[in-house]
């Protein structure tokens, strides 16, 4: 059936609004039979697609990043092994990896936005993995970004000392782990948006990340989002279509 | 004592319905020591005896899978490993093993219900394994099973793309994991059963599958079902009697 | 912009699937205010729409019944109030409230399908609510219904006095609190689908149904799939969906 | 001690940073022996101190409104009833109540920034009370605000058709209850921040909103970020803070 | 079909176990439309037919009571309320009602077993309703009871000045909400079966009983079983089957 | 038999050590036939017999409180009504009754250690019934206590305010809901014993206290502990066994 | 101090219970200085001290064991390693394994109560290796076991098979996991009483045996009460004291 | 800017607190590029910082240490392995690993305060590694200490023969995993404070320590306060604290 009758049939009420959809032509996608790959998403989201590496094979993981770079799309992996790392250097020999985040990165274009920056704060030293995949999130989004680590509320004025930093981005992606008060503290200091990520950081009654995340949801400072536990790639999403605002 | 007496007994009273039933001579058992298979079970409920793998030893699937194919039932094992089926291998040449699904699988007859089809559509590349799970299953049940794999909700096209041959379906699956919200939307676009299949698929306030599974039991569509996460063996079951009502 | 011109960026690219839909004439939605009724659902998932009344003011469900009545639609309101049914009355003296239900319905027609009929099995009086939820639905929906009540498994010989009524349904839905072990026996008695209907009847490690829904999705029987706790209205639309197969 | 004895004291190491904190001239602060008003939050943070009426009694309210008042601050307090409203009436009749939203607001300014504006949705009418919330604090914070109410996924084609006004927002708060789909839905259609606020509305394993939160915390779009259950107040702090970047 | 007749198919393998089962005369059950009435639980089981009362309306309550009583069943009510008390006593003015457990009973004999006691030993003056629910069934199971109330572990001198009495019983109900200890102190003090009735005394990370349920299921003390939060029954229906062996 | 004897019996190894116990003369114990109050508390644990009277009727309390009045014990009844301090009012003129902290209370001596004073610091105004109920409990057990309510860390330069006052206590009660970082902050700013009091004030993902309970379990700060949420009770007894050290 | 006058102190109320108890000379305590052997528990409570390896060295579970043979106590080890058996085999030649249990028991006696025996019931074949700890320590303390194993509730003939043998025990254990229906079943069709131990088996929405755990504490039939998750040895335990009644 | 400048600037109200902060010369911090040491800690909360291992590398560890020591810091560090003990022993030969604990100390005074020991008391052999941590953490902050382990309340007179020991001390830790219930017996006899660490020993209910945990928070013994599950450290920080008062 010609477009037109689609439509013909659609605006007659022959045919629902879905139907109509599913008549349409296709376009925006890539289908590799285990993977059927959004080319569209970053026109329609304005954040690319992106491989999510846990529970894929390294192979799965080697043949998306291929087929997107063949299609000229950037390239993004995170929860990546080295392994995977090695799999993909082969097609795309200036592919990045940074080992603490566990993500490959490979960027054509290296201009970031002027807008201003992302400020990325992390409670302790064991957080950082989870900053450290936000931070390659917000670059590989063409955000420029400022870190702040190790700043936990029980010295809170290793805080103080960088509020000048924390104050002038447009944006702070706060990740925390154990009680996750520094989402809290920080929120009552600054009037810019906040994101929490809560990490799985601790133990016992920690329960992999619950006692930081639900600490982050009852926030008493009122301008705290929040999402998933250890999950910095969201954080750093979210604050780059703020920042770019 | 006699069947007759027994029977007369409980007509009189003196013994109760259950002694009745404990007296009557035995069938449909067959007894392994370690293991009572319910030969008589796919005539009772319509669904054969089913290895269930996990937490038992190779040798003791082995046994089960060979008495089984003495007695010329057909053979599904579910959460199998490599090595049960080369085990296995040795005296049922004939069986197969579906890697991903973790499926060993032996039926004599070739043929399909001519009823129509179930439809399996899954929201990820990593939900992909209980998928083929419910797809093996399904097929060793007499069903023929048309896949719809990668449409999760973050990109929705993808599935609009695929809405033909999903309202074609007389039943489908949704496997999803993360938010599981796949099952929704699909539930508000045809009129056919649909049985959800949360999956264990994320992290973090995921909890193993416990996200996907409560949004499927809060699904605002109201034709939606549930089994447990990552049972796509137990919705292939029920998908395949409702297919061949 | 026209129809036509819509189309034609869509082929050409420029708009999206999503922005040609969203510019194509509206249709099957009903404006309230407060809410948009979905007027087209019954051609597009078979079942029509239902007020759920929790949370909504006398006023509001007394304003959406009488649209909907006012529109041709049949009307079903669940978890409804007996001052609710009172104020619907005065407008649609024909709606009938079941009490124990908590159901005020509305249906025109008063057939039924032949294909067969639903059987709803409750295991204790207190679930009675529930089952009750469940039969006026189905029947609303035109399905002919048997009940089978208070045949919990601590007294096992009830259910299988009613075994015949049971297996000759074309589905089952089985509603339990407490343990909610009666599905899985009934799951292993019979070869047609059944849906289980957690309850929230019991008390203390009951955690308000918890227990007979883990209960009912870690069923050892194979063809049971499982709806929200206390959803006997959800149960009922998918019964509904599988006995018009 | 003079402020230059302290300051003299701290810069040698004498004190450290919060001892010479705590001997500083206090500001910022009004105490009303009950409560300690934070007259500062607005400069410091970009949103002011608000009430919190929950645990409250009505002249605790009525107290610290009067105070704030008094200090020329604007007021707004939240989960607040009728009775407390009308005690607040009497000494400022100029302020409104939004009985649906339990808000009680009182702003001096009419103007708006003309940034853009916040999109509100909702995916049912039981959701309403929340996100009027989040629709009373937006306006109190100075935005404007454009609602879209009561399009669930269950019938998506109520949100296709308000596609053009919800991406021409500049940033979104979804609240959904039950499953909690539509914030994953929304986020794969727009390209600008999305929060989601999940609702307590459902029942059974919805567990006072759990359901909806993890939907919301998992959700397979990557702009999505997350507020406490039934919390339209933060969700709009934070939009407002976003929208006046 | 004859008796004979049905026996004679399920010999010949016609007809399976329950189908048989279901074909036989019926016997044991006493219906009363919204009540299967197990008559023949007492022979079965060694525990009569007991009337739950929450969830049942007092008329309900009252029609079984009345009807059991017809049949010369001995009555109890647990959960009852006064209301339902009064209904009954009109029919039944020998039943009997203890206001504290909420438990309406009434026993033709009264004669005990002769076997020994059963001690129940409560935490606390606010666990005294679930002892009580304890006492007043397991006497009127037959069985002569020892109380011991208010001997928590925080001054364990108290359950030391009762030792004696309790040694010499022959099966123990332990009552204790809070943190539950007492069960696990009391079986390592004694050598008889310990059954412990976690109850939903306490607040806040009591979580409704879940405290004293999980301490008492991890009992440090190994001849202790437990039963549901607050089921003072339950335990004295096991109490009583052991006793009486 | 002799006390002599008794310990002859145990010094042979004839009876144990429990046995033994259980017949030595007793003391320090008051029966009330509802309740054994433990009139030797006191001198055995430093803290008196209190009285909890949550699940007690009023006439329960009434009757201990009048006892332990007559054995010359002072009274202290946590969580208790108005309308149980009027009853005991008639018996004791004396009784005092806070209404914020539902504590009705009499102590004969109205002196105070000297060794210091007991800090009591509360996040928000509806976090001060929990923070009352701690101070009745401190100084009914003969401490001097300072109150610093209305310090969240949403405005920490409240907090820093009385960074003075806050350090010269011998030990600090620090009472949260929400997310209960203040117990995290106040312990990075002090070197003396905090003890956290997670509140069940918030609402959503709070979970009736558990969001402040798991926070300020993981707090990073070393020298945080925790009691019950809500038991404002508990840690001023403990922080009496402190002061007084 | 002499015995006489510890007395002597007591009575004059010089000293308290628990002092006059810490100041006897003590009896029936083995010190290892990392274990504490209670030699006198057999007497004491009708359980001899038993080893529970897990967390303990091999060197620690062969020290105690050696220990214990040297004093003449009989030796259970539960959740034991075949190292451990093969560290203990040296010293003690005539201890046995079981493997699929993990229990390593010496026992001198050879007898067995004659009072009856211990009924072990498991659901399914992976139950098996909690069935078998119940027995072993069944048949360590003396009680002779008859096995029923694989007869789970979706197959529920096989259990009438053999409901004789299950009627003629004095006490039942059931093994169970997935929804632990077993013990309903079994509870409602015997006389003795029940003990249901669930089991971990399971997957997903099972929660590690949270699902067979609650449907036990919530199960219909009055007679079963239940122990921790996978603890045979503690069932066994309690069925041991209640058989040698 | 100038200190005196920053200081007029505040007083004048043109900066705020946090502002003058920041601008304020920094001193008591030590930077490593990926940690931040706290050098000031000690003085400002009487408890040096500490290395807690988990999620940092062995040089991460190394480096801390190695600095530490440089600036002539106490190390402790926490969860740490052989190897990590092995990398610092090369720079710091003095340092000393207590293998159980997991812990990796080096003091430079071996003195300890006069004031009292700490008692440390552990239920079982397996709860000793946490109980360890404590003991390790406490010497390390110069208090002396007196261990009572495997005393649990099945074996109760164990506990009763060393009451002098744990009555003598100035503050208790009680370490117990399974139920708990020691930190209430413990509790009820003793007049100084006790802190209960729960532990993760235990399986099935005991749900990796929060049996333990909540049992704890429940006690029914006044005194008690609790820290996180496993938290041996954070239990010697406060009693600690307490001791030195």
């Amino acid at each position: 059936m010609k477009t037109k009758d689609i439509l013909q049939k659609y605006k007659e009420g022959e045919i629902d609004l879905s139907e109509a959809l599913s008549m349409l032509p296709k376009s925006g996608i890539e289908e590799l039979g285990f993977a059927t790959i959004d080319t569209d998403r970053q026109r329609r989201t304005g954040l690319p697609e992106v491989i999510y590496a846990t529970g894929k094979t390294v192979e799965q993981v080697r043949q998306i990043a291929l087929r997107m770079h063949q299609k000229g799309i950037d390239i993004l992996a995170t929860r990546a092994t080295h392994e995977m790392y090695t799999a993909i250097k082969n097609d795309i020999p200036q592919a990045e990896f940074n080992e603490l985040a566990g993500c490959i990165s490979y960027r054509k274009s290296k201009e970031y936005t002027d807008k201003g920056y992302i400020g990325i704060i992390a409670a302790g030293t064991s957080d950082m993995p989870v900053a450290e995949e936000a931070a390659v999130t917000a670059e590989f989004l063409g955000n420029r970004v400022e870190k702040v680590y190790d700043v936990g509320v029980a010295g809170i004025h290793r805080l103080f000392n960088k509020l000048d930093l924390i104050r002038s981005a447009r944006v702070l992606i706060v990740v925390a782990g154990m009680e996750g008060a520094l989402a809290s503290v920080v929120g009552g200091l600054v009037h810019i948006p906040v994101i929490g990520v809560p990490t799985s950081i601790g133990y016992g009654a920690n329960f992999q990340g619950l006692s930081a995340l639900l600490s982050m949801l009852n926030s008493c400072a009122s301008g705290v989002s929040v999402v998933n536990i250890d999950n910095g790639f969201g954080a750093a999403c979210q604050a780059s279509l703020i920042n770019k605002l």
